[in-house]
């Protein structure tokens, strides 16, 4: 799977992108592709709803392949974009250095803003419905919404603030993943595709919610964990309302979508991020200054 | 005009734009609009074919409404990013602050984002045709690319370098108001469309390299011009071979669309440019150390 979906990501950049020395930056930024969540998350949703996909992603210039790319692919933009100096000023990535360390600030600026584009032209061939659930899912109001939120002083105010971050920053992607997975292949939307295109919204909420949170317990698992992550990190300062909200989030998440494709593709990222919680329970107790809180995962 | 494509603007922003102060951003950025000569562009061409556009553009929800919307949101997005201190490093822009002067810099990157984003999302009800030239046009191999090349070290190379940066930089945008506004009201592409498209394309390719061929010239008219300014303009070291290429393209553009609304808006503009030369032919003299050659504006 990994291969295959590695495979039309090369091709989709590099149909999109000049025969220039200028294409290093992207292919630097996007491969070798991350874990893929968010495409598997997409391919889960689709062959639940529309049986198997392999014979799709054979082929890159179907919908599913497209939205697959487009996904990573804007996923890749918003870290580069987010590893700026003027952003968050991070140097690695991926266990590489970042796209402005390696190649420059303004090289990785318009790599950004290049990859962004190529997620959008990407998406050109599929239908409306899922066109406007990405591009509303991504913008302004969206994922760029919560990354303003969490460099303005924004995140520091509530807790709330902090989960509005996690919902707009992390959830509207994997929304775009989950919702677009199923929509994709809709010929039109009436009530009931609509009502079943809410709940995966829905359910998209509760793991990009989850993923986020379970994300921030694990980054206490490394000996050395910066001030400023100290600072903004739930685990430290509102623990008891940050396992109240994860063990909801992953309640609502368990009790849907049994034997799924869907609820496979979680079973199997939540098992690992267990495992990785448990191999470094006694490093994350000692930033707690208490014992691992227990975990519904 | 201008009232009813402002509006439309402000329309199109606050209805993709959340409710917090993070909105100041981007209002800051794109109003009061620039002289909104790429919707005007795009409605000419409108007219050329499709006729009246009035009533059209009294409705923001309609594809050309919104195609002009997207047309200068997007140009707007370009300006913010390129003023940034590690692309052009520009404190002013239309007579204010540049964004990231007046709200910091992560702000005016996240605001570039962040109208990119507005306007792919106006376009996503216009028709395939229009949504794939404008996402290619304005993509890594287009927009993106020339503001690499221009950042590079490919600008000094060679004077057809400096055309291809104009070529991308500056006449893609003008070529999707051109196509764009053409296509936007089109049913399905034949033939006929598809030359009509192509020709449109060319008109484009010899208005945006005269139009920045030009706007070089007159930048010649201030008192104090930058050494890089002095560096990279065409006037200074390529004279002859500017002058033999803007003619160029003047003679191509003012030989097609006789009496049309193009033709009326192309003539506006030159006049108005022709006027802006000649009110300061002696400071521009001064910088060539010669006399003004010869335009055929």
């Amino acid at each position: 799977m990994n291969q295959i979906l590695e495979n039309n990501l090369k091709i989709h950049l590099l149909k999109n992108l000049p025969h220039h020395q200028m294409s290093e930056q992207y292919l630097y930024s996007a491969l070798p592709a991350g874990k893929l969540f968010r495409p598997k998350l997409a391919i889960a949703c689709f062959e639940d709803h529309w049986g198997d996909s392999t014979s799709k992603l054979k082929d890159p210039t179907q919908p599913l392949s497209l939205l697959c790319s487009a996904l990573e692919i804007h996923h890749a933009y918003t870290l580069v974009h987010d590893d700026l100096p003027c952003m968050d000023d991070d140097d690695f990535r991926r266990g590489k250095e970042s796209t402005h360390k390696k190649f420059g600030e303004w090289q990785a600026l318009l790599a950004g803003d290049g990859m962004m584009g190529i997620s959008f032209q990407l998406i050109q061939p599929l239908n409306f419905e899922t066109r406007r659930f990405f591009s509303w899912a991504t913008g302004p109001r969206g994922l760029i919404f919560g990354q303003y939120m969490d460099l303005s002083q924004d995140a520091a105010q509530s807790f709330q603030n902090m989960l509005l971050i996690h919902q707009l920053k992390t959830a509207r992607l994997i929304q775009t993943a989950l919702v677009g997975g199923y929509l994709v292949n809709l010929d039109k939307m009436t009530k009931t595709e609509f009502k079943k295109a809410k709940e995966l919204f829905r359910l998209g909420h509760a793991l990009g919610l989850s993923f986020q949170l379970i994300d921030d317990l694990t980054e206490l698992g490394d000996e050395k964990v910066g001030t400023h992550e100290m600072n903004i990190n739930p685990w430290i300062h509102q623990k008891e309302q940050t396992i109240t909200v994860l063990n909801k989030q992953l309640k609502i998440i368990k009790s849907r979508h049994q034997n799924s494709c869907l609820s496979r593709e979680i079973e199997l990222y939540l098992n690992k991020m267990s495992q990785k919680i448990k191999s470094s329970k006694r490093i994350i107790e000692g930033h707690l200054k208490s014992e691992l809180p227990s975990l519904n995962l």
